[in-house]
């Protein structure tokens, strides 16, 4: 599996490929970018064999190294994730270029006219962990906003993001478009990682997706920065006015539409003034489910089959069917618990209090707040984003999902007939 | 000078103190924190007499310690000087809140809507050189936008910049805002620089003011991100359907509004067919400004007076009255010499032809680009974002002048009526 590493070609080689590739690409219309996608979309279509081969070879391999049955399925390219791959490509090209576009004109008192013009970010280093269809999904929307990438997959899927990676070099030279926009680092070498992280000449921002331990050891050590998320420690708070019934779809589907999302709920809180009545049928509701519940003090004796929380459970995001449980005295006391344990991914809030409601919305300083909602909806497709990368909970550049937008920036162009200044 | 250094609190208690009044400061209404500036503002006017004397003691040693004259008026906090800091505070004052501002809504197809809400940074680290108005102008843009902040000027302004921290503290304590909303730094050991960029937990951006040494060096070694220019090596470029006579104003304005700013162009590029036309009016010109022309071989002739220009100049921000020339044959060229010299920071074009104007706008990749203007329009006042806190080439968060809206980000708030996911 360690084949291409000597062949591999140097890092420092494909941040300079990369950057020039960039300068071309930015001034490519939209039409040439989107045409890169559908060409893809027809090539994965058509070498489907060829990837499911070489996929093989990943699977086989993570078979034999016992990998655990998830993991393995992470993995496989079949031809449901294969066609989900191609569909995605083809939404994507249909969907506005955002480049170029000029926000609203003001003309200045002496008649000059200012505006913002959206340019691509130029290179972004995209760091991820074994599912290959990332390749895919990071590829596409960095072409579709103009950037050039580098993308360092896991290793246990190398051969399918090398295969994935050639079809991507395909597409790109049929249409004409920079054959370094989009560059596979081929090298399961993890000192790549290491080294990629610190060409600040070349790469202007590191996407992390994967587990905690590699985002936070990027974070600690990347020389670029990062757009990312550690943790989603996500809060449902039901208030002593929110209705009932709704209260318990809510909680139930925001824990288990798919727990191991970093947007399911991980901590519930509760109004102490209607703890008795709702908390008793939640338990039910959630055994149903098979979810354990960690409750504090006021809340274990109203949860049948519930254990104490420790301290450790407030800070815990678990991504498996466990749910930590607190009583709450106030809005107040909410707020407090929330500003004290959440990573500030997504919080909600259930109410018919508006004045609860805005003020939960406003205070909480998350990237995502709701009301009546679930936590699980953090995701850019379901805020209407189309793709999206990643989820940022970051307080510079991009905040809560992110998609074509947040992988852009804008410029400011200025347009004046001689106007001089003092 | 250095009284200061013993008793100054610990940079990491101030962090944590930030980090608490950032909490309660960005759940202040607006009007409360216009109300700090306006108060600020009337205590500058009011202990004028005191301010004067602390500023004395900085003068004195300043000329007592033989710096430059220009370097000792930066200093100088004259009558004039703090009637425009008191005036910048009112204007700031009346501005609209950029805070909780909400984007316009889109509804999903399951009918829950999305927004995004515009909230403050969270706690900003200014770390700046002499000038004492920094010290306001920082701490009331950070106030506006309900960011706290941490404020380290220059050692040589120690009694200035306290004196300005005592009347800030006053103003937050008289209008009830969070004492530690703004902290100014004090001491004169130059270890807290160091420090303070490794507040990873307490700081979450440094907003860095003054020369490119200091900014070099904090780009290497911080730990959290800068919003910063390097450079603003700015260049012209007079296109062969220029209008030749507006062509020589903007040029002239360009270099001689203010050379030490870093809008100041700093090369000039000619199109060869207006070259010998227009060169030697240009030389007469600038002779006139007392401007030094450094000339490519084919300018050099046609620039009476002019000297050789080297690899060097190209590259050069003199920040001075010289300016760097050359011809091109094409706006080709010309984008090939900005795209491989520029800092990113302001390029114009002087133009008549439609599609070369929006040619070079789209295509060359700086934070502002202009057509038929002087580059020395780069500055937030003059885009009509009222007050600057610096201007940035970052390519994530903010490109070009930074005001109000570059302290802040927009979380998403989703508000629904029991929607599930799934």
């Amino acid at each position: 599996m360690n084949t291409a590493t000597s062949t591999a070609t140097p890092l420092r080689q494909l941040g300079q490929q990369a950057r020039a590739a960039s300068r071309r690409l930015r001034v490519t219309s939209g039409a040439a970018r989107s045409a890169v996608l559908l060409a893809l979309a027809r090539r994965i279509h058509e070498q489907s064999s060829w990837l499911q081969e070489e996929n093989r070879r990943d699977l086989d391999a993570a078979i034999e190294k016992g990998l655990d049955a998830p993991l393995v399925d992470r993995l496989r390219l079949s031809d449901k994730a294969l066609q989900s791959m191609a569909q995605g490509l083809r939404q994507l090209a249909d969907m506005p270029d955002p480049i170029g576009s000029l926000s609203a004109t003001t003309v200045r008192p002496n008649g000059m006219r200012v505006a913002r013009m959206r340019v691509p970010l130029g290179v972004i280093g995209i760091i991820y962990e074994s599912r290959p269809n990332v390749t895919v999904d990071a590829a596409a929307l960095c072409l579709k906003s103009g950037n050039a990438a580098i993308l360092r997959g896991g290793s246990e899927a190398f051969h399918s993001n090398r295969a994935l990676g050639r079809l991507i070099q395909q597409s790109l030279q049929e249409t004409g478009l920079p054959e370094h926009a989009v560059q596979v680092v081929e090298t399961t070498d993890r000192a790549a990682v290491g080294e990629m992280i610190t060409l600040t000449e070349s790469i202007d921002v590191i996407i992390p997706r994967g587990g905690k331990g590699l985002i936070a050891r990027l974070a600690a050590e990347s020389k670029i920065p990062l757009i990312k998320h550690l943790d989603g420690n996500c809060h449902l708070y039901v208030d002593r006015a929110a209705r009932l019934d709704q209260a318990l779809d809510i909680a139930l589907n925001a824990k288990t539409y798919r727990c191991g999302i970093c947007g399911a709920m991980e901590t519930l809180l509760v109004h102490a003034d209607i703890a008795n009545d709702w908390l008793p049928r939640a338990a039910q509701r959630f055994a149903e489910a098979g979810v354990e519940l960690r409750a504090c003090p006021r809340a274990l004796p109203l949860l049948p089959g519930s254990v104490p929380a420790t301290e450790a459970d407030w800070a815990t995001e678990y991504l498996a069917p466990i749910l930590a449980v607190r009583v709450v005295d106030s809005l107040d006391q909410a707020l407090d618990h929330i500003a004290r344990y959440s990573s500030e991914h997504t919080e909600s809030i259930v109410t018919q209090d508006l004045a609860a409601a805005e003020r939960f919305q406003r205070e909480v300083d998350s990237s995502s707040v709701y009301v009546n909602l679930p936590t699980c909806f953090a995701d850019g497709q379901e805020y209407g984003l189309g793709a999206e990368i990643g989820i940022s909970t970051n307080r510079l550049h991009a905040r809560g999902p992110v998609g074509l937008e947040g992988l852009t920036i804008q410029k400011w162009v200025l347009n004046g007939d001689g106007q001089l200044r003092g």
